[in-house]
């Protein structure tokens, strides 16, 4: 815990009270990262929630009070991604890798005027932070912030992997790697798409029994399995899933995928973002024999366009949300957070600022 | 050349009267193939026209007489992927990799009582050939058979692959590794749904002046941009291709085609039968931001299905088959066929059955 100065949001940038931020496993993977590219001091955090504090020159679309979700990966809405209709990979304020605000490439934090780092654009693991305007998004002011910071980043990717990447069709097969809040929540969309199968498999006996518990999807868990995971999945699967999808961060992980669904339509949908080896390898005749292998960034949801309806949703109950938090901590104590993560102990934690 | 014994139909095979037959690329992988399991004796051809002679017991789709295009990857219309809408990989009858019949994994050829393999369930490189009624269709009388050979393998595939697996979009812009028959026939699938852009790479120097002079493709040679191939590409497309093919067969370039195409929504579809290399690779990078990677084979056609319409779009001039045609040789003469295609002097080589 340390005091940080932060600066006023510069033109087209808004200031952030964050009220509560979950941790992801993409935070761990950060801050643990071997690259070379890894930027500190930087501040952690980016599937948050809070309340407009002030904002910059030029902001029309927020105003003080606001209530919003925080963006990981922004929106502009004039590149030609964003105006594609078919993607969400801004070209101006998508996924920033270092450490900067997007208009100036500094920071907005300090340390008697050194400068600490951003993440992801985010930084939410602080109690106040400044965004680039288009990584924020304005949601209902009825919706318990306390909740809804899991739309920011997991719960949200995983519904939209299987809505928007794979569009899970009724009465199919899928397979899920790695049973976390994302995979989970592949689950809870496939579910809802009306697949008739939903396997599960993960390492992990805690994780499986929550997803057991949960209702969400028939965990397999069995460490003698792993090497021959894809020969019991086509086994169980007669020939193999309609879909995969990949949500460890695991590229070896992803070949498995593959290899699990089956001929002529399987489609393997990759979620994650691997820790250690960042290439994936497949044998040609998976591909020759009809496979396609999908990757996604935050499910494909453009998140200024698409997440006030997912907020809805979740409003409506139509959506779980809430049976993904195993844990609510105060600010002081996110070191569990990350200890609890690191040992497979939760689905989500949310850290609660203070009021 | 051979005598060779060749035995009657079987049950639900017939006997074909060859006409004509083009030389594929893949006969001469095969045969150059180090693979353990490679087969010989074996009598190549896979990509040719005919005229039944005899039917096996039980054929009732086929009479004496006639005309039949041959089906490397046959159809059963029976089983789960051939029923499905959605899948070209027949589990009964796809893709023979053994040299036998589907039906009783044995030979109809042979030489003094020693088997001779078959080739892909075709082996058209005979004056007559046995195959499974599921391994030919039956085309209109009317079509030139020394013609439409082509449109048993590489022509169909190239087509399919523009059609039914990338359904190329007006306006977009695509770039095609490879520019033989196939990648050539992806080229004119592309330009007949309205794309804008067709941009051709191969490093021979004949290829891309065969591309230019048909006026399918902008062809790019040049041995020095190979290490920057993708890069070139995207600077020329402004980011990336909306499509790229790979129909060169070199799991290396499935990556340059990947890394080709542009974020969101960039897909890049694999038809190539790697001759080195089996195992394909790529940073997930390219996957997170939206890209998708899809195999084919034989351009997605169920080939019983949809050939007989391939054939009158033919005869309709609606699509071009006869520019592909660059060499018309006697079957005594085979050989220089194979010469010719390993030196990448001709497209395609038809090869004529004494009549
Ligand atoms: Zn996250
Ligand atoms: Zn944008
Ligand atoms: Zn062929
Ligand atoms: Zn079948």
């Amino acid at each position: 815990m340390e005091e940080v100065e932060l600066s006023p949001p510069h033109p087209h940038e808004i200031r952030i009270k964050v009220f509560s931020s979950s941790l992801c496993r993409s935070d761990i993977s950060a801050w643990e990262s071997q690259a070379s590219s890894a930027i500190f001091p930087r501040i952690f955090g980016h599937e948050a929630s809070g309340i407009v504090e002030s904002i910059g020159e030029g902001v029309t679309e927020f105003r003080e009070g606001d209530h919003v979700l925080t963006v990981f990966t922004g929106e502009c809405r004039t590149c030609r991604q964003c105006t594609s209709g078919k993607s969400n990979v801004c070209q101006v304020l998508g996924l920033e890798r270092r450490g900067v605000m997007h208009s100036d490439q500094k920071t907005r934090f300090s340390i008697k005027g050194k400068p600490v780092f951003h993440y992801c654009a985010v930084s939410s693991f602080s109690e106040y932070t400044v965004v680039h305007s288009g990584c924020a998004v304005k949601v209902s002011p009825n919706a318990p912030l306390e909740k809804i910071c899991l739309l920011s980043c997991g719960v949200a990717a995983g519904l939209g992997a299987a809505w928007n990447v794979a569009a899970v069709s009724e009465g199919s097969t899928v397979v899920i790697f790695g049973l976390g809040t994302v995979g989970l929540s592949v689950a809870q969309g496939a579910r809802l798409k009306g697949a008739s199968r939903i396997i599960g498999v993960d390492t992990n006996p805690d994780k499986c029994e929550k997803a057991s518990d949960n209702n969400l999807c028939v965990p397999v868990f069995d460490v003698i399995l792993l090497n021959f995971l894809s020969q019991v999945i086509k086994r169980i699967t007669d020939g193999g899933a309609d879909y995969s999808f990949e949500c460890i961060g695991d590229t070896g992980m992803i070949t498995t995928a593959l290899q699990s669904c089956c001929d002529g339509w399987g489609l393997t949908v990759t979620l994650g973002v691997p820790k250690v080896k960042p290439e994936m390898s497949a044998h040609y005749g998976l591909l020759l024999t009809g496979r396609t292998l999908k990757g996604t960034i935050f499910g494909g949801w453009k998140p200024k366009s698409d997440l006030p309806s997912l907020v809805d949703m979740y409003m409506n109950k139509e959506i779980e949300v809430d049976k993904f938090i195993t844990h609510d901590l105060p600010f002081e104590d996110i070191n569990t957070a990350f200890s609890l993560m690191r040992e497979g102990k939760c689905l989500r934690c949310v850290i609660h600022m203070p009021r």
